[in-house]
């Protein structure tokens, strides 16, 4: 098991930027990243776990830019060929991306875990950060809505997040067991920070939270817990974080987000328009461009996140060391 | 169940270039194929049965004719990107052959039997003929040679039919059931035909024959048996046939595939080129040009089958006829 200095827990698209950033910040081994995957799912029997793909793809230099999810220089004959065949297609699999899980499928059948598949693409496609999904038991996201309740997908990508969400519910939580590697990493004293990407609190971060010993190991963690917020002047950066925060009843505001994490975090970054809301946040705040257009935006946000981290370890090693 | 003039039984690549022509020779629901599934396997994890998949492609008009296998406009995304994972690539999927696999998989394990999966997939296809497995249940064809036992892709796939033949098997024939519109076809006395393919014998054919009930109806039917040969000049048209013959201790002649059949032919087809082998065959002997270059050979080729077989029942009738 290797020592990473960084732990960075993710989501999909926003998620896995700041990781692309973190990842050519730091020694690239240097960085592990728990992803989560509350939103795999089984479209047309086969094995599809979209945040850590979205993560392997993006840390592989794979992605697809455009997109943000799948691959680059992607073909679509599959997916026209299944049309005609009357299969289900509204979740799209491209050619490629179908590689990964037609091979994901055969070899979880074969009882290989998750992670081993994983860690073994992310080897053979010269990935030198760790990748690790939270655990390697099923644990699933449901949506419940005033539609009824909805798998993750189909709330996601069938119904494209129309249904009002009433709440947010995780299955197979009581069996789940973290990944032993990702406890370990949040709880090691040489780890020097553990950043929660703007991925989606309620969707992407919560079913990792939701893993039986992560939150706990999380609170009592040595390194600084940092989040960066998803929600820019009012509005997610991406996706239904906004839409679903009003649903449930909450301001669509980074503070709300701070707030969430409530209990974890040790330093919260904010973007530069939302300066005024540093008062509302209860713990130390970095305001930055968190804003990531490019590469060059996620490596220095990435950076300055790490650069905050630093600051807080010194700060605190300062309040210790007063008699 | 629909009533089918003429039956036909076959293989693959060589089988399926007269299926087409039987096919465009007909009005086209009239023809029923009889296809053999003894070199259907699961590489990948996916249910693949070649010589359906052939006979649908060219029927549905989706063939790819530089091949012979597979589908036109065919790309190959799914394999590169599978390389580069370590999965196995020996036996070639296309990007759009795929949605085929995946789909069959699927419906497989939800319970549908492969007959249905291919007769949807025909009917979506616009294919009016009816294309049927010999059989809804597993029977595979197992090659014994002189490098050991190879399950028939590994022989002819992966090895290129490289090693020695020394028998040919089939697994799963006690508990094979024949398709009961298979059955319904060979016995009904509307039939006017039934053709056996230019398929090889041994492995292509002999399992269908291998399917408890089949050897019988094919000998019992009112309809006249006809073989088209597979070997033109002591050499296969395409495949491994002579290769086999040789190492089976079979001269390669199309006379040797003849007696083979011994027992269930009426009459028997033979290229041009053999003509001379006439008298070496116990049954009424068609002599004409079997190879099959286009389409219009194909169809050719087809109607000179049918008004052969139409020619044997009259003479029948007129044997019948004498006091």
């Amino acid at each position: 098991m290797s020592r990473h200095r960084i732990v960075a827990l993710s989501g999909g698209i926003g998620g896995a930027k700041l990781a692309l950033g973190l990842y050519h910040a730091l020694p690239r081994h240097e960085l592990c990243v728990v992803v989560n995957t509350g939103d795999d799912f089984e479209p047309l029997g086969l094995s599809v776990s979209p945040d850590l793909d979205t993560v392997l793809y993006a840390l592989a230099g794979l992605d697809n830019s455009d997109t943000g999810w799948g691959r680059r220089d992607e073909t679509w004959t599959f997916m026209r060929a299944l049309e005609t065949l009357g299969g289900e297609t509204w979740f799209q699999l491209g050619d490629g991306d179908l590689a990964l899980h037609v091979e994901r499928t055969r070899r979880l059948k074969a009882g290989e875990p998750l992670s081993a598949i994983v860690a073994d693409a992310a080897r053979r496609w010269g990935v030198a950060a760790s990748i690790l999904p939270m655990s390697d038991d099923p644990l699933r996201t449901i949506v419940e809505t005033d539609e009824g309740t909805l798998p993750f997908q189909e709330y996601f990508v069938k119904r494209r997040c129309t249904p009002r969400v009433v709440a947010v519910r995780f299955t197979g939580i009581e069996a789940a067991r973290p990944h032993p590697e990702v406890l370990a990493a949040l709880s090691d004293e040489t780890t020097e920070a553990i950043v929660i990407c703007p991925s989606n609190p309620y969707l992407s971060i919560d079913p990792i939270l939701a893993v039986p010993q992560v939150r706990a190991a999380l609170a009592g963690a040595s390194a600084p817990v940092i989040a960066v917020a998803p929600i820019v002047r009012g509005r997610a950066i991406k996706g239904p974080t906004g839409k679903i925060m009003t649903e449930l009843g909450l301001p669509v505001s980074a503070a709300a987000v701070a707030a969430h994490y409530d209990g974890l975090l040790d330093g919260f970054v904010l973007d530069r328009a939302d300066a005024a809301l540093e008062r509302e946040i209860a713990v130390p705040t970095l305001v930055t461009d968190t804003m990531m257009h490019d590469r060059d935006d996620k490596v220095r946000l990435a950076k300055a996140v790490l650069d905050f981290a630093r600051s807080l370890t010194l700060a605190d090693a300062g309040r210790r060391a007063l008699p």
